[in-house]
């Protein structure tokens, strides 16, 4: 089924006024959670809608935070989310980011008392209409076992770095700091098909291609995949996320993170609040004239899309090239859902008395 | 050939003196040169000083630059090195970085027209004594073919993230934005043994376990190895390692770095002035107490330590961990040089008038 976008998001902010959450709050929650959906992420957008609302039946995310400042320095502050929907803190927080880089070159935002914030891309990209480069991390629950372990202890977190250029589109480069993000596992789960080598192990920590395993104790893997191929690297990067939107902001770490499905129990003994972010705007005529650096970087991305590509390969792509083509295409076209979710909206569209558009 | 680090830093001193640094700079570049090979990184430490007086006699390393701050605001500055060398122009930048995040939080230093500064991870350390979060990335000659490429157009680039903690060393990520670091290669080389497949591809974009293809148009893959395996992520990685370095500083950027060896001719139409590097140190108490988050980086550490190890392995690592444990060593019992290296600084001693100093 393909919806357009505005009908879809009309739905979405519906059900975000719904559960309780102020008029712009609903809207600044729907945009997030519906750019995964325009951006091809299918596993972190309208997917995902049902999940926000059980976490606020739940009692785990509060439809009406007062989000606020806990301490701050010229370039830096920490965001209580107050157990915030991740889509409503998140932009408040980013925006803090922005108005430091604003008043003193640079801003860096570490957050606790949050919960699931979409894609980190929407949040980076924030930043680059403001000549200001974004970036944007979160921690989430253990799904990731690091090197030699078999315990999981990280969850996929994301890095977003978000940069400007003049008139070439921005450079997006949007990362689970896993071999592969959960959503693609989840695609090879619904299709029972066979995940390649060097994405998950199983619970005895053997290489294991079975789409299922997380299920029955096995782990994603970190970039990487294995020691020879650098998942050492993979691990490291998924911990500078943990600590940056964790341990600098209050947040609970590691295992601790609180699980994204309201129906799993919370972890035991957490030494932090919710779920935690880290964000950055650096403002580019912080370090140069942004005309000059917007030329360079136009120049940085011609050069590199003209690379020689491999046989079987038409062009070099340029980190964020897939998402924006895919974005044109569903704004164009609308937005597909495949029938699970279409379900699920549908069941939850009756239970909040409100209308579930029809296609197109 | 095993040499107390003692009598190696001397020796190192004595030939920067001698190619013309002033005493405070060869003091600093010896110093920053020689963590390599205490943390076991023997590809980036002694065995590169030839390569560095060849840079100075090519005139390309002025052993007496003028390095100052070209632009700046409360967070960030452009550093000019004046050609210097990376081990004397990236301790200057670090300081510049620590004082701004003593001043407001956090500092941010792009640097243009440098040279190879060594470590990432020794740069970085230089913020964690002082209760800060350092980070550290340079990007370097082209060695590296973006994924769906064959063309080289990015350097190994690394990362480093250095975090204080309590009780417990610092973490330490310090990684090549590649699947195994050009050192690692290099040693297959030097026993012409197979790399690991998902390391390298050949001339026309094929898998290779060929240690040598890089010498007949090969080239490293980023950490990912192929698509299937993320190795976009590890593209994107390195791409933001190049943009912050040198589009941010004005240095050359992709494939206009200039080349480390002296007889590799450099690059033409560069866009840039020398190579770039990029600093950030973020102090701990512009977030949060330092001793609190030094309680839970604690917590954090120890609790990854105890996560259950898969079978055949001890324990799960916590980065920073190995380099540290051969740095122990090393101080203790000397720094191994293989015979190829002793060779060609004793060639170097000769040259210069310098005693090289024996064993022990």
């Amino acid at each position: 089924m393909l919806v357009s976008y505005h009908r879809l998001l009309e739905f979405t902010l519906e059900v975000f006024r719904r559960i309780g959450c102020p008029d712009e709050d609903a809207r600044t929650a729907a945009a997030a959670l519906l750019s995964a959906d325009l951006r091809g992420i299918d596993s972190h957008g309208v997917a995902r809608l049902v999940g926000y609302v059980r976490l606020q039946e739940a009692g785990r995310a509060n439809p009406r935070p007062h989000i606020r400042i806990l301490h701050e320095t010229p370039s830096t502050a920490v965001v209580d989310g107050d157990a915030g929907l991740g889509l409503v803190v998140a932009p408040y927080a980013m925006q803090v980011a922005i108005r430091k880089a604003a008043a003193c070159g640079t801003g860096w935002v570490s957050v606790q008392n949050s919960n699931h914030f979409g894609i980190a891309g929407y949040h980076a990209l924030a930043a680059v209409a403001r000549d200001m480069i974004g970036i944007a991390m979160t921690n989430a629950s253990a799904l990731v076992a690091p090197t030699f372990s078999i315990e999981r202890m990280l969850g996929t977190n994301p890095i977003c770095v978000a940069v400007p250029a003049g008139q070439e589109p921005p450079f997006v480069a949007d990362l689970a700091t896993t071999t592969a993000a959960n959503g693609k596992l989840e695609i090879l789960q619904r299709k029972n098909e066979a995940a390649p080598p060097g994405w998950i192990q199983d619970k005895s920590g053997q290489p294991s291609t079975n789409p299922h395993e997380l299920k029955s104790g096995g782990a994603l893997l970190p970039l990487g995949g294995d020691r020879d191929h650098g998942s050492h690297k993979g691990y490291a990067l998924g911990a500078v996320v943990d600590i940056f939107s964790a341990v600098l902001s209050g947040a609970n770490y590691g295992p601790w993170v609180p699980p994204f499905p309201a129906f799993i129990p919370m972890p035991t003994g957490m030494p932090g609040k919710g779920i935690g972010h880290f964000f950055g705007a650096m403002r580019i005529d912080a370090f140069r004239p942004a005309e000059e650096f917007k030329t360079h970087m136009d120049n940085w991305i011609r050069r590199f899309r003209s690379a020689t590509p491999a046989p079987g390969h038409d062009k070099v792509l340029i980190p964020g090239d897939p998402e924006r083509e895919v974005e044109a295409e569903r704004l164009a076209t609308g937005i597909p859902l495949v029938p699970a979710v279409v379900e699920d909206l549908k069941a939850l569209a009756v239970k909040l008395g409100v209308e579930f558009p029809s296609a197109g």
